[in-house]
């Protein structure tokens, strides 16, 4: 059995491959897809991987960073869609045969710093 | 020594109890904290205990998840910030001394659902 980092990566490799049926096989048939910042749900292997199929854009990913820990991983991704860059975290839950079970997505948008820091702070 | 799970969340205990000695103690001297939505950097543990005792709102923080391997971490936090609510992302590094030398925090806002996969999703 895969451990948690070695699965969230593999998840991420199949997803960039465009590799269906190895990123179906990671999942649990009763897997859970969340967007908390749209308050979106997909239920089951089958609707997200169609969601997944379908996305209109073109998407490359490049994993940043993953951690991994018993039934739990955490990855920190950065998108292109279409020329455009984002980042986002995902938070992976496992069962016990160690396939994905709940996914919990975030897609942050950059915003102008708050006035007030300017003497704590550098941009980048 | 604590591991970057424990780490994690001692970080967040100490954050929400105020406890700024507590919090400043689990901080390398030349701890790195970047905020990639604004593209600001704070550099160095002095700094980055005045930017959180300085922070200018009434914030409360409940960690939803943690995710700890070896030298890195991740947390998912829930945050009232005065009345509106708020979820954090934090990755962390550690250094060969278990204190935490890097973290990146990502602050995602509430969007509305492109339109197109309704046949897929519910809202909750």
């Amino acid at each position: 059995m895969m451990t948690a980092n070695e699965t969230a990566l593999a998840y991420w490799t199949a997803a960039e491959a465009r590799d269906w049926a190895g990123f179906a096989a990671l999942l649990a048939e009763n897997v859970v897809y969340e967007l908390p910042q749209t308050r979106e749900r997909i239920r089951g292997r089958d609707a997200y991987l169609r969601f997944n199929i379908e996305y209109p854009a073109d998407w490359h990913a490049k994993v940043e960073r993953v951690v991994g820990d018993g039934r739990h991983a955490a990855t920190w991704t950065r998108f292109t869609v279409d020329a455009a860059e984002q980042d986002a975290l995902s938070f992976f839950e496992f069962d016990a045969d160690g396939l994905i079970s709940r996914i919990t997505d975030f897609w942050p948008e950059p915003y102008e710093p708050p006035a007030g820091r300017e003497h704590l702070v550098e941009r980048y």
